[in-house]
């Protein structure tokens, strides 16, 4: 592909995309105007020289992917989405960060079409996107044929010196230098101005150097104004097929406005005299806003023209492919529908006796699964041996195994979180990461992130408890459980035992939001169904009567607990029938958010109100169990930090012995 | 410094470190033999030939800082602790990661004598370190004189591959590099393991080159077993002035158990016959555990020489230099000390009018204490002025300003939490960190390390609700006021004007543990003492009665607010008492947690247990405010993300007025 030559439409179409941007944030007295005025050219030259999409189909799965990782930056993306033809009227750029309108303060997945991740949250965006382009490669390994190709497409981001300075930048940049993501390519819009001023301020490092240490190409512009310069640079990033690519490029912060190169441009309108000015200094009527050339909307048209021609040879090669391939093809369209294979849940285990950790049994679940379902990948951030997240024949993914279905994220929390987003949201997978249960509050920032875009990602954290022993407070959970059920649209799941394990791997793959499976470090007694009946479809239903009261008649206490105090309790319930306090109920309760979905009148069942006996056991804070335990109810609980030793000792330290329960009940 | 000449007893000290390490795993049935195994020449050189500390007195405040980051090999660090002569017995050894003792699976700053922080979450000792080294220079700049050198000591620490994977540490090191702390000196075990296999499975990147792009000295050791080559390599990074250093060393993990170099070495027990073949192979006798020879101790003994007279000198000159500056000594001992300066508090500010923003009230007040606290020093992750934190007069901390008392941390929220906990560990520095409430998120692992090691450390999070408005959901904290509150020893206050955020900035400053500042975005209204006299000292007691019933009597109702919902609440009860509605109470609580731990009666006082009537108003999460609303509270909270739109709109939207609270109220 030859430098094509930029003429004035180009330029005239780069400023349209500028003023349109500025426009906004004006009218909305809201927003960010510096970047948009700075990053349009490089911009422009992506999105209408490079990028393969259609904005007749904004999903289709072979399209390139773009993120804007430097989200504050939305403007300019609305203001491309507009001109190119997405669904996003010129109404809805004037309707910028107002209530209701598909133009919000930073891009929203879902909301506006053409938007591929939320960003806002800085480095998440060039996270995700080293998920979208490991996606690719698991996508084209699995279903490209030597005469079929389905899967070949970029990913693109637009990321600051903000991404570049969070840490989960640097993890995501070393994972995709060691995994080769030649298909990945980001633009660096280097300003060199920060909100506190410049970035001599803190950032000093040579960014270069770095990306190369990494093990990426870095290719530098030294002129952002200029087209053909970066034309040329993304072609050489699209040749690179190796390594990925950070294209630096030298921009000035609110560009051709009176507050360019200052920090001033970036998270404010520029104002009513210097719009004026700005507009000016773009040749436009200085008193005119959201002003747009026909002939600006005809040339984006054309330019858009042989990108229509290559998605409609996809969907007809995709039809050849179906008749050549049906299998594959069937289930590639399984898979981007996001549907299961009938009959997956056969692969359920169901233990019947013995006692082992939920660990090990989530192990086991997620190795029958995964011979079921080929979407399934993941891994562990370095700690997969104690996770259990092998997928034992899934080899891992690397330069030399795109196949591979174990991903090794090296000791990166945040990275990991934002991969399983990206993986998730490209489509076709599902995609699932695991750290000790303490740790997730690295991930915490890509927790959220999935949430609000209800990606059904799946978080394995291990080590749930103070179960843990040794290794000590800076590794025992203690309000993570209750710091985790806090995120809204996040739903956590602890099961009581191997097959409660079973269920909540049932649960996680039904659920169309992310799920967090918090599971034990150490053996706990298997509920066999033979003794505890409920077991079989209790735990889907968020809480459930376990072990009822042992005379037959409404019970006079309660105890609810999850996880591993799920056979304290019972045990504590013998105790008491020992006694002759033979009324004790035991409701086994993996799920709050689950339970809370349920009809009113399933819930009463499960917890009379009639009952206010109620006693709550659960190895970590106590917080948000009040819902649960009405008036009268007590918790048994840890509300401060663990401490190092062995897990048994703790529970005892810490009262979770089946005498201290049975003796809390009685005192009720 | 010539480069000694090691011998026999050098090999035997080392070899005697590592097979007390690989013991104490051993007996504990629990730990990491590898790293202490592979890791003990590179710390026995330096902690014996380059540390500057004194077993004596382990706080002592011109030592060298020893951070051992790689936490999972904390038997290494205690192992040396003991022979160096610290307060840590053979017994203690032998009691490794028992309930009760002072060896615990990860190093616990205040629990065991030496440890200069907590460490095990990989990446936060690394930075850490950062703060420490910035201390250093702060304290230097501040105290020494030409003619008196009181602080001048450098801050090492023993990092892993894991600590260079974790984001946290790419941070701290771009940071570390631009403010050039040529007195950090950190020792990089690469040994090539990491728990999943070899580290080319997620980390090939070139540490070396990452490192230089960062702005660092590199120097490579390539036999970890030479303590000469070691030596040199530690005295050139001390040589060098401006840059901080990264010495790498390879090892071998597992050096000298059959082990050796597999990830088996890494995380469990060598096993009855592996130890007895490593005690062999450092040639000891393979039945006898916890083998000390004589003549180590004494070597051990003989080395610490020098270091105890140059304590005694220090001693000596800080005692001159009482003389010479007494006041400067004067306000270096109170600093150490950890007190403030008699009558600090005439310096925070009362407001008697106007509308101004909680974050904007926190500048001012944050500037009045800084006249007074020179100790007082922080910044933002670059929102300062945002979040309102300069301190006008400061200058920024750099290196040509290490007077400077603003830090510019950058875009990396986790190495702020972690720089500011080392800044604290440091003695004599109050330190803050400051950014948007939601991206507390970022910070959770390092203020997770603060409050398990009680660090007075102040987070100045505003932006604290939906009052963000058009930057949405990205940027709005739903759930973060409940997972912060759920974090065991740290203290919330939402302040709900100006003159309750002095307030909060007098407890934040008395407090021994760390505490959040939660701050509005938006105006509020000044609640005057003219008006409101409760507002004088009742904030210090985290909740308290703002407007009583307006007629004198017992309350039929209570209103329970925080923050920028206070005036709501306070409009709500003019609304109610308008209507004939007039015994209906509002109670700011500005903190649970020092609400908490007020005297009962006091509590009950506020909250009388026999007015059910009670309504709370969070712009947050319900979650946890049953504790205060008994069986027949409710709650007007926020359950979901928030969206994009001007703040008084998303406050209508989601129900946040006067009159909805009316309603409410008299529908309870």
């Amino acid at each position: 592909m030859a430098v094509p030559t930029f003429n004035r439409k180009d330029q005239a179409s780069v400023n349209t995309m500028r003023l349109l941007a500025a426009d906004m944030v004006e009218r909305a007295k809201s927003g960010h105007p510096g970047l948009p005025l700075g990053a349009a050219p490089m911009a422009y030259v992506l999105l209408t020289r490079f990028l393969k999409h259609d904005p007749k189909e904004p999903a289709w799965p072979d399209r390139d992917r773009f993120i804007l990782s430097a989200g504050h930056g939305s403007a300019l993306l609305y203001a491309w989405l507009h001109l190119a033809g997405y669904e996003l009227s010129l109404d809805d750029l004037k309707n910028f960060r107002q209530w209701g309108s598909r133009t919000p303060g930073h891009p929203e997945h879902e909301l506006t079409p053409g938007v591929d991740a939320s960003t806002g949250p800085l480095g998440h965006g060039f996270a995700m996107g080293v998920g979208m382009a490991m996606a690719e490669r698991m996508m084209a390994d699995r279903f490209n044929r030597a005469d079929f190709e389905i899967f070949n497409h970029h990913t693109y981001a637009l990321v600051s010196d903000g991404d570049l300075m969070e840490g989960v930048s640097s993890e995501a940049a070393s994972l995709a230098g060691t995994l080769g993501l030649g298909k990945l390519i980001y633009l660096y819009d280097d300003n060199q101005i920060t909100i506190e001023g410049s970035t001599d301020l803190a950032f000093t490092e040579d960014v270069r150097s770095r990306f190369l240490a990494y093990g990426w190409q870095v290719i530098v512009v030294t002129e952002g104004e200029d087209l053909a310069s970066l034309h040329t640079a993304l072609e050489n990033a699209r040749e690179e097929g190796e390594r990925p690519s950070l294209v630096m490029v030298r921009t000035k912060l609110g560009a051709g406005s009176p507050k360019e190169n200052s920090a001033k441009a970036h998270g404010e309108p520029l104002g009513p005299e210097a719009i004026r000015s700005t507009r000016s200094f773009y040749g436009y009527p200085e008193d005119q806003e959201f002003t747009v050339d026909p002939r600006v909307y005809e040339h984006f048209q054309s330019l858009g023209e042989s990108n229509r021609n290559i998605r409609a040879d996809w969907w007809d090669r995709l039809q050849r492919y179906a008749q050549a391939y049906p299998e594959e093809a069937a289930e590639l369209n399984r898979r981007l529908r996001g549907e299961l294979p009938s009959g997956w849940t056969e692969a359920l285990p169901v233990f019947e006796n013995g006692s082992v950790a939920t660990r090990a049994a989530s192990g086991q679940v997620l190795n029958s699964l995964a011979a079921k379902l080929p979407e399934l990948v993941g891994g562990s951030a370095d700690l997969g041996p104690s996770n259990k997240t092998t997928i034992d024949d899934g080899g891992s993914f690397g330069v030399l195994n795109r196949g591979g279905r174990n991903i090794h994220f090296g000791v990166r929390e945040e990275a990991m979180g934002a991969i399983v987003n990206g993986l998730t949201l490209s489509g076709g997978l599902r995609a699932f990461g695991a750290t000790f249960l303490v740790f997730s509050d690295f991930a915490r920032p890509a927790m959220r992130l999935a949430s609000l875009m209800s990606l059904p990602v799946i978080y394995i954290y291990t080590h749930d408890s103070i179960g843990v022993g040794e290794d000590g407070p800076t590794h025992q959970p203690v309000e993570h459980l209750a710091a985790l059920r806090a995120m809204p649209g996040l739903t956590v799941i602890r099961p009581a035992d191997a097959n409660e394990t079973s269920a909540a791997w049932q649960s996680a793959l039904t659920r169309r939001k992310p799920t967090v499976l918090a599971l034990s470090r150490q053996n706990l007694p298997v509920l066999a169904p033979a003794d505890y009946p409920a077991v079989a479809d209790g735990p889907l239903r968020g809480g459930y009567i376990l072990s009822d009261s042992l005379d037959g008649h409404e019970p006079k206490a309660i105890i609810i607990a999850t996880g591993s105090e799920v056979s304290l309790a019972l045990e504590a319930q013998k105790l008491l029938a020992e006694e002759g306090h033979r009324r004790v109920r035991v409701v086994s309760m993996p799920s709050w958010e689950i339970f809370d979905e349920q009809l009113a009148e399933y819930r009463d069942e499960v917890l009379p109100p009639s009952v206010e006996k109620r006693l709550s056991v659960e190895a970590g804070l106590a917080m948000g169990w009040a819902k649960y335990l009405g008036p009268k109810g007590r918790s048994v609980s840890v509300e401060s930090f663990g401490a190092s030793a062995p897990a048994e000792r703790l529970f005892l330290e810490l009262g979770f012995s089946p005498d201290h329960l049975a003796d809390l009940v009685k005192n009720l």
